[in-house]
């Protein structure tokens, strides 16, 4: 191929930039960098789990130089990004309130990133409730260091606790990119505006959804497979999705709630210390301190004619 | 461990691929590098999404010359693998005769890397397409950018749409390389050689499997761990599975099936607007605008005695 | 924000390392590096399937300088692994004694790195027959090639396999953060302790779940979601759950498990040859050459009004 067929696909794809502009982000806004975030999210990571994530060789003495260090390099890094996300919500103004409105934003970014760092002994709290619960709830665990380690729930809920608490600061576009970094990782997705609450596991993993709406108590846990969704979204009157209505059940505390079952919607309560066996469909409330379980479906058994 | 040791233990692993050298490539055959493929994949979708991915400063001005740069570094590399893959089809050509054979493939690499990047507009076309489906069809996205940077039907449905092409193309591996790296990365599982229309959404996404004969129309909307799958297996006058039979289900315009559902066999046709409900299991047609859903399993409600 | 609110910060977050004490590790114990862990499994992995990961160039006359040095250089780095996971059993010793400890550590670091490595012949030789499972068990696999490449079962089960050695040789902490790095970027999660046979398939895989105590036979097939895991926690005296029964079931050789189907209980058999039809959930034993079937669940098929 000679340059002058790039150059003809690069003007049609150039083309196309104008064309499908919906997808095309040229002289238009500034986003925070995914990459960018998940790195801050790593790094995160390590100042929650001191000593098993990133240096290991941390003692009382060098260790507020460690944390000093990188939480000043992690303040530079994630008010940036956040100063980017707000300033994505510019509504075009003109030039000169332009750049006013970005060193608006960049103050804010400020002032969000050290109020979020100030939350993380909090969040190590949650988190020390959510390692023990593992322990306790899972036979094959064979210490605490294993669940740090190894076990997906701890990656996927600090990343959900940090982001939720950036959600809840109202910080556009850097919480769904947390959580989705750690959905990529361990197939648990928790959206950020979920409401969780202490000592949560869960299990294996693999395919939880966890939606916007949810609200979950103390000791809730969940297995692999388990949906925590919507019924169906109310349309305004041109027929658009009706977006902010709670739409996803309430978890109260004590629940345990067994693979593959799906509960739906947003008035859907499941009581206190109850449990949902697995592959259970719910889309109604179920009061305390009961068990729902499916009718053993009925199963046909046959010679297996082909061996 | 002594020189000694090492020096016994790697003769015999080195044995070893002489002893089982169905899994052992000495010798043998060149094929593409798989970490190659998945950078080149991701360098692909930095132009399919201008400004969203990679670089974030673009502007009217310099945009072409990124992307004839980009564009003329990506057919260095993506024409050398497939070239590669071409080459690893060799059926044991002569010396000589495997010299011009190896030629000829770099050459038919050339042109099909060519064809392929005159297809990126098309591709781009699609996308804005599915990315504002995304937007139409869920009450917790924010905005088009959340969707582009976070959702996993994009990163999902991006890759499969160029590795469909290069699977229409007739490359080997390649295709099936880059819609795994996606399947890795979100756990939807999308053959390459499905054929999808345009305005596909797909929500969550994790164990959401698509085989490789489904045919999907437009308008399409799928939820978490829904399966398109093969019913069973014809088999040859040997006992050999057939390939290349259709095994795996029509998806008319319109349908949206519900987490969990899972239809199976080639003959299997769900009609324009129907809906499949979540946990449905399906092996046969469903005729156009219906719905159809499990009846409510019966539960069993009892006192938690546990609690 | 100034120096004085970074220096409040970290002086918080340090203090919150003394009073949530169980997920901090300082001037505690030294653990095996998770990084490292994975980079190891990663280079074990081009010693297992040599020529098509890592070097491409092998020929006869190199590659046991190829295997030579790979296997030098990573007998010392995951020897050093393993006795850091030796020596984070300590139990407190005095400061004289613990020298003696860790050197005791490191020495049968060794010993077990050299066991393990004598291994990789005889898994390379399970590796072959699953690899040759999955050639002959899906109609999609045009190659054994795309196979090696691309399915995430070789990468879940190579994985696997090796893991299962170490936890034989009970290497504490290594072998389940090898298992979950595969089932990261898999969605297959199968724990090391678990046994399984020759000729081992999993088709897809997202959300699999194999627990610690399940037994698998040889020529055993499995598709994606399938759970084989604990019906329910034995608990002792203290209402504390007991670790080490057999909590999972047994699958015998020639058993095909659907998609979605889900088997529990430690008690539980799946006889030789039978098949269990996907979404079924077994709690109970099925005898040889048996075919489960969940009963056609009644659907309810009504026409769509939304359309």
């Amino acid at each position: 191929m000679n340059r002058i067929s790039i150059g003809k696909l690069a003007k049609e794809l150039v083309q196309s930039y104008r064309s499908t502009e919906r997808i095309t982000n040229i002289e238009k806004r500034q986003f925070p960098s995914r990459s960018q975030v998940i790195k801050i999210t790593e790094e995160l990571r390590e100042l929650l789990f001191p000593g098993y994530l990133g240096r290991t060789d941390l003692c009382w003495n060098n260790v507020e130089y460690f944390v000093g260090n990188k939480l000043d390099r992690l303040f530079t890094l994630l008010s940036e990004e956040i100063a980017k996300a707000f300033g994505s919500l510019s509504v075009g103004e003109a030039e000169e309130e332009f750049h006013s409105f970005l060193c608006s934003c960049r103050e804010r970014a400020c002032r969000e990133t050290e109020l979020f760092f100030s939350k993380l002994p909090k969040i190590r709290e949650m988190l020390e409730d959510d390692v023990q619960a593992a322990y306790d709830g899972d036979p094959a665990a064979k210490s605490i260091e294993e669940i740090i380690f190894s076990y997906p729930c701890v990656l996927a809920i600090s990343v959900y606790r940090m982001a939720h608490e950036l959600f809840l600061q109202e910080i556009p576009l850097i919480p769904r990119m947390m959580t989705e970094y750690a959905h990529a990782l361990t197939g648990i997705d928790i959206h950020p505006g979920a409401r969780i609450g202490r000592s949560f596991f869960i299990d294996h993993g693999t395919g939880v959804v966890i939606g916007e709406t949810c609200e979950i108590g103390d000791n809730v846990k969940i297995y692999q497979g388990v949906t925590l969704g919507a019924l169906s979204f109310p349309k305004d009157e041109r027929g658009k999705i009706i977006r902010g209505t709670k739409r996803h059940p309430t978890i109260e505390s004590g629940v345990t709630i067994y693979a593959g079952a799906t509960i739906l919607g947003g008035n859907t309560v499941i009581g206190k210390n109850s449990v949902v066996g697995g592959n259970v469909w719910l889309t109604h409330s179920i009061p305390p301190n009961t068990k729902v379980i499916i009718e053993e479906p009925r199963l046909r058994i046959v010679e297996n004619k082909s061996s």
